[in-house]
């Protein structure tokens, strides 16, 4: 009988999950509304009814579950104070599934799912010390060391996004209610104000000089910038810059054999990948020079929250809420 | 039979070495010259005897050894490229030892080893995710996260001195090189470095107005704050503020329970204790405000490197280049 884990990535509005074979295949997949039914202990009914009906229909064998979640705590298996989902407070997810299913049942939030992700399935794989930054709405961050993830003393670690760029108070205004975090700079949102700037600080010509300002979107940067417009091309070097110098300083945290990029700004390329390594090089401590790999992720975009969230069960046994047989 | 662990710590001009029990206490120690004998072969032989006489004097049994170095590795044994030693290039450290002793033998860099030291025998028994801070010349650090020391993919990780506080190519020139290194700032040298900037910019009064640039010390430095020095008092300021600041960064990498200060600037206690922990909490994201202790070291300055080696081999039995029988 085929052996799969299941993979669920719980979101804002969606919530995706499948099934999962020993090489990272996704067999099976389907969605479903987050807010559906209303209360937290009816979404789960309803996700744990649909994960038993997906493995009647294909008749494969379930060894685990993992699942990906905002503010997914490890030790705990809640979900706590997460502002974007649709339930308040703490929210037992892993004793909730257990109801439902006999298996271990591993939670994290999706940054570290996405990391361990990378390493069971994608391009991290061998590797023992990596750091995976998503660069998506925000700025997420997984970190795995000799072989583990980073996890913190409450679950809370690797919030690389919320690293402080300047020791000044200065900077952009963060949703976190600082300033001069690195995802205010280093995201999607980051560059689409960094553009905004240039545009409003600039009298250089630009493709983007037409498009309304709400408008505006990385894709739309990293397409002007391909065309040579200079603003889009400013607009990745600064992006590169501070995305390259907190690298930088991350290696001498981690000292880390590879860095992946990961999620929508990511995939502007050589644009991204060019100015951040740049500026990363020029800002690394000398012993490190040279050493660390700064890499796209080898998680395709579709199915990537499914096969990491299943990778959480894969991998991280001791933090399991229910023992391997 | 007494079953103790050697622990050895090797600096640029002293080599320290101690037998300690299983309780921490270091019950035999003494030291000689780093450069004895002028090889490194003379060195081991000499390190290996004075062990070996020590053992025969005490009839204690020899358990294991740690090796605090610096640029010590934690995978090859090996020393590699340590500037401030009197040798040079690759020195198989441990596999030199190896020749002398039938024991586990561990070596690592010197704040990864007060780390462990910390963890096994301090202030950090039953942590698992704290962070070292050493301030002395420089800046040194060792963090361990899930109970382990992070060690990095070349054994060069928290070299948290090399963070850098600014990220546009300014602030103080480092040893490293580079410009704007925390450890110019945050130790005993970077307070210095700010006293003398604050006395050559201002015209307030001091009692270090009269002393000598070059006798200027940080011991010299906390004792005017005491007094109410208001620019003694503001060095202590600017120094907890740039450390404090990067203390908030480390934390959304790490999540830690703890960070303890170790050496001679954190003697200075509620100087650098207080303004640290202010300026730490004032840039915290919201998730982890109040939730990080920031403690001095209770290792006491005397055998602390020797405990701290000592703790090495206590400790991380899968990085042991000999099996524990």
């Amino acid at each position: 009988m085929v052996k799969v884990v299941a993979g669920v990535d719980i979101g804002g509005t969606g919530t995706k999950f499948g099934l999962v074979d020993p090489n990272g295949e996704v067999l099976s997949e389907s969605k479903m509304p987050t807010a559906v039914g209303g209360t937290f202990e009816c979404f789960v009914e309803k996700l744990a009814e649909e994960i038993q009906m997906m493995l009647a229909d294909t008749g494969f064998e379930l060894e685990g579950i993992g699942i990906g979640a905002p503010s997914g705590n490890y030790y705990t298996g809640n979900i706590s104070g997460a502002s974007n989902l649709p339930w308040k407070g703490d929210l037992p997810m892993v004793d909730e599934m257990l109801k439902h299913f006999e298996v271990p049942i591993v939670l994290s939030n999706d940054a570290n799912a996405t990391a361990m992700g990378e390493m069971v399935f994608g391009g991290a794989k061998g590797m023992r010390d990596f750091v995976m930054i998503t660069l998506g709405t925000g700025l997420g961050s997984g970190i795995v060391s000799g072989g583990q993830l980073i996890i913190g003393s409450q679950s809370m670690a690797a919030e690389l996004g919320h690293v402080l760029v300047h020791s000044d108070g200065k900077g952009r205004a963060c949703n976190c209610g600082r300033k001069g975090c690195l995802e205010t700079y280093a995201s999607a949102t980051g560059i689409k104000k960094t553009m905004i700037e240039l545009l409003e600080s600039s009298r250089e010509e630009s493709l983007l000089r037409n498009v309304p300002i709400n408008e505006i979107s990385s894709r739309m940067i990293a397409s002007a910038a391909q065309k040579g417009d200079k603003l889009a091309l400013e607009a990745f070097d600064y992006t590169g810059r501070l995305l390259g110098v907190q690298l930088a300083n991350i290696v001498s945290v981690m000292n880390p054999e590879a860095i992946f990029l990961f999620g929508g700004l990511s995939l502007s390329g050589d644009l991204i990948f060019d100015t951040t390594r740049k500026y990363m090089e020029q800002n690394l401590l000398s012993i490190y020079k040279g050493s660390v790999k700064l890499l796209p992720s080898q998680l395709g975009a579709q199915g990537a929250a499914i096969v990491g969230a299943a990778s959480l069960a894969h991998q991280q046994k001791d933090y399991l809420h229910f023992e391997i047989s």
